[in-house]
């Protein structure tokens, strides 16, 4: 097992992946919020894949959660996600503290619009903004070849994407499957959130998704009644309250009637205090 | 004189970038407008200096135009342009087509707080919003290691220092100093849409700003009625407007009301169709 090397300033990360580049490799970059599972693992395997060194950063980032979010409550374990990362084979760990990220006031914001107008957007003002700065701000200070991110925030990939497509930046946006726990729920450190019996209610989140997409695949059905009927659903299962659940297009992740193409089932719903989400193409 | 490639695609520009990158070289970038004088010229020279391979770029970017400003009239000679960049020593020119700069819409867009509530900001919606995303894709396009952009838009300068600063990217933006004409007047491609008569007048811009520099800078004297005299000063001089002319932070651009530490005098006028701004330093 090669060493993770782990370093907290941009100026160390950047002296870090100078060193592989000088020595013709290329560079793939996980940005994570710690707290890592099997899904984080799967995107530093998937830049091992793609012959990437390994690259990930760990910051709990706080423009991104609105005021009454969980960044304070938002699992945090360091030494276990060092460890996690080694032995998937990462070679750097960038962990910064706030004061590295944000030395002074933010004053320069990036919006992608349109986007963010669907989904998680109306439920999470000014998240994907913080979202897509701070994602702006880790590729620039490690420069990537690719930057890796699952699936399972669909739309901050879709973001993502379309944010280093407009800016023209010279990294590729690579998106990876949803891993699931063996039970069908999508991995996310917001499920440590979840009591024994709230994780069997859970289930029927992806449950729910399954039926909606098998429901719409064909065209025929609307998918407006098809989905109402699934959050309903939801709600009989023990779920509090579902902030969506929706069939979009899987580019500009506008809502379909029908689906005639590329499309998404994905949906938000809360269960007690802990807010999930999950997504499944059609 | 060495050969000046022009390219017109991101791709041959990152090939001809790549080739003096793989030669060990370091690459200035000098964004332009195009009808180049010799302040353009100087910010060639300021890359030669700095031992940087001198790449400008040619664009009359649309998103940083008012409806009501001169885009369609903003002067235009391409010939010209490549004849001056090659004399001045500038390696390779990217002139890209309005479809290669926006091949779809521009969902991601730039903003920066702040700075831009002072000065054009206010007389100018959208227009730094407009050039600070255009730079940033310039930058991600060429990946210099230096930006060059001249003092004479002063405010334009915080602003893409502040997003580079703030974006994390790894790259220096550099200011030069505003080069004027043998009267002092401050080069600019707009100055060739003044009349003869409107010449003379202009140069009463320069002046005022000198007055209003000399009486604040010992830091006794209340700014404002002096900036206040000074636009008076140049409606009676023959300029039809003055959008303002005020003593400001160098750094933060706020409004000063006594100067203590690096300050900057900045002024916009219009002068028939013709709008023009000029700043110095207190």
């Amino acid at each position: 097992m090669k060493a993770l090397t782990v370093v907290r300033s941009v100026a160390d990360l950047r002296r870090a992946v100078a060193e592989h580049r000088s020595a013709g490799r290329t560079i793939g970059l996980v940005p994570t919020m710690g707290a890592l599972h099997e899904g984080h693992v799967s995107l530093v395997q998937g830049a091992l894949d793609r012959g990437d060194v390994p690259v990930a950063s760990i910051f709990v980032n706080p423009t991104q959660f609105g005021p009454n979010e969980d960044f304070g409550a938002y699992p945090r374990d360091e030494a276990g996600d060092f460890a996690k990362l080694e032995a998937a084979g990462c070679r750097i760990a960038y962990a910064p503290v706030v004061e590295e990220m944000y030395p002074g006031p933010q004053l320069t914001t990036i919006t992608v619009a349109g986007l963010t107008d669907h989904l998680c957007g109306p439920f999470r003002p000014g998240h994907f903004q913080g979202v897509a700065t701070v994602v702006c701000k880790l590729l620039m200070m490690a420069m990537p070849d690719r930057g890796y991110f699952g699936e399972k925030d669909y739309q901050q990939l879709q973001v993502l994407k379309r944010m280093a497509r407009d800016l023209n930046m010279p990294i590729e946006i690579v998106g990876m499957p949803t891993v699931r726990e063996p039970d069908g729920l999508a991995m996310s450190s917001r499920n440590r959130y979840l009591a024994p019996s709230e994780r069997k209610t859970a289930l029927a989140l992806y449950r729910g998704l399954n039926a909606v997409a098998d429901a719409v695949r064909d065209g025929r059905a609307s998918c407006s009644p098809v989905a109402e009927r699934a959050a309903q659903a939801l709600l009989e299962a023990g779920f509090d309250t579902v902030e969506y659940l929706t069939v979009v297009d899987a580019e500009s992740l506008a809502p379909l009637d029908r689906v005639r193409g590329p499309a998404r089932v994905a949906a938000a719903a809360r269960l007690g205090r802990t807010r999930l989400i999950d997504n499944i193409a059609v």
